[in-house]
């Protein structure tokens, strides 16, 4: 029998033999066409500048999004907050997988904390949650409530629309969604280091315990739960060159200024790390639309990931059943 | 460390879990974007009757093709013509691949040869070379060249257009080819017996001793080679409902009628029968369009096959090596 490794080296070797290792960047908008034929190769591209006249964006629209104008639109707006000492909800912290502590406030309240940079909690409105439409209508005619060409293209309107207020002091860790997903630069970079699904053996997912911050009055303690649940524990900012695996990975970078539409494919494991703006914000809208589970990318990277995680003897137990069928790791 | 035989038996459960276990058929022909959905879901789909109008088919053109109209339109043509016993050219014989003696013979000579039904040899113009423009030009305007819809979805011409004359006697063997493949009925039937390419560990791949038959005054001999060839050994029409992976597999049939098209998406296993029309013919003309390299559907069925075959103890040599770079199996 051949050596697992051998085989998941050739993998690796395959996949970036067939695909480029940078993520190229187009300055037009694509047809829906253009576009499923991208979704069909399951490779990010970049759509340049592709929403510089949103009003959210475009300078001269009178709407265009900055402190001033969200707190204005927003006044009476309540919105759900991570809060975390140090920028990490959900994201491994040795074996542990830490969730944020979660506050309701004003949207003032949330500013003053998000652009207090010393202070000891670090704030991100990320509830993921379709929370555009639901919890922001105010803002919805500033952006759109969809891409018309993806739509077009995938046949359904987007099964959610993300808005996210962050700062430079909030990453996202590593970790993929079942979604053809784009994502809208309005304020700020975001910074994206992405894998593709073939390199599952790469990322070192591992069964880490579930904690959750509480606040207390003078920081935070971590309530250490009894669930477990499987995570890339990989950090793409700090590969060890010296690990037989790490030193195969291809992570490719890519960069989004406002008005870039990246188009992040479904599966792929993405870190997200985010650059303010003047006034300290970094902002950004995505969309979330099904993707095709009939297809050879489902299936794919469910083989992948078990062949890989039975190679790298990662407990299988009823958390990763589940979270194959959910998708969402 | 989890056994592989549960891995791919999770991977054979996903696979029919989440595909039908039908081809379905549509009654219209598909926009560009419709199509380019249905091969971004590597699933099989008839378009009944939507080539009924080409004048190949319809009885109103005064150019539909029938055993006279072929033999007057193709009277100064020779053809490469396979000749085997068992009408198994390109097939599995025990521990062999059997390939045909090829005959380069006029037109009228094979038509007599095919409709001899009792004769000892099995003819079948079948050479898959884009036969279709460089050797019958005096057919060409009797079918399309390309399929519009398809052309327009993939984005480039198709790169081999064929023409297949043959009878009830001639069998295809199970095999793939990396083509996203439109199939189109002219004459008589062609029944298909498709497995999806999740599904290598029930096709029983072996290695086979390449063998070619030598047609003699009063039969044929067989001449082995010494070169080998990977080859499915499985007939999905003698399936062993003992063995534990035949017992598993999902064999799907279709069966074309005169002006049917049928998408056979790349890398599928496919064993194809004819049954002859009135005239005792069979005819049908292929379209290969390249398939996409870069998505997922290349790296699963090379990754499925390299474990399949790793866990049922197949010779990897460099036969194998060069016919996964090549694709065609
Ligand atoms: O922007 C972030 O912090 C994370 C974005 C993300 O994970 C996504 O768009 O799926
Ligand atoms: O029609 C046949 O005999 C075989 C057809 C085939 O293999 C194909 O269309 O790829």
């Amino acid at each position: 029998m051949q050596a697992l490794e051998a085989i998941l080296s050739d993998l690796l070797e395959l996949q970036h033999d067939l695909t480029p290792s940078f993520v190229p960047s187009q300055a037009t908008q694509p047809s829906a066409l253009e576009f499923l034929r991208q979704v069909h190769t399951n490779f990010p591209v970049i759509y340049r500048a592709a929403a510089l006249e949103w009003p959210a964006i475009d300078a001269t629209s009178g709407r265009r999004w900055s402190r001033k104008y969200l707190l204005e639109s927003l006044k009476h707006t309540t919105v759900s907050v991570a809060e975390t000492p140090l920028g990490n909800a959900d994201a491994p912290l040795g074996n542990l997988f830490v969730q944020p502590h979660t506050s309701n406030l004003p949207f003032s309240e949330f500013m003053d904390k998000l652009l207090d940079s010393d202070g000891d909690t670090v704030c991100y409105m990320q509830s993921q949650n379709n929370n555009m439409p639901t919890e922001f209508p105010q803002l919805v005619d500033d952006v759109e409530m969809d891409i018309p060409w993806a739509t077009e293209a995938l046949n359904s309107k987007p099964e959610a629309v993300n808005l996210w207020i962050g700062s430079s002091r909030s990453t996202t860790s590593l970790h993929k969604d079942p979604y053809e997903n784009l994502h809208v630069q309005v304020l700020g970079q975001k910074v994206f280091k992405l894998i593709s699904p073939a390199e599952h053996i790469c990322v070192k997912e591992s069964m880490l315990k579930k904690a959750t911050y509480n606040k207390l009055s003078d920081g935070f303690e971590l309530i250490i739960g009894t669930e477990s649940q499987p995570w890339p524990t990989l950090d793409p900012d700090a590969i060890e060159s010296t690990d037989f695996w790490q030193s195969k990975v291809r992570v490719i970078e890519v960069v989004l200024n406002p008005g870039d539409i990246l188009y992040l494919p479904a599966l792929w494991f993405h870190k997200v790390s985010q650059v303010s703006d003047a006034d300290g914000l970094c902002c950004s809208v995505n969309y979330w639309y099904d993707m095709d589970f009939t297809g050879p990318l489902w299936p794919f990277a469910n083989f992948v990931r078990s062949i890989s995680n039975s190679l790298a003897g990662v407990e299988k137990d009823a958390d990763i059943k589940d979270c194959v069928k959910d998708g969402n790791m």
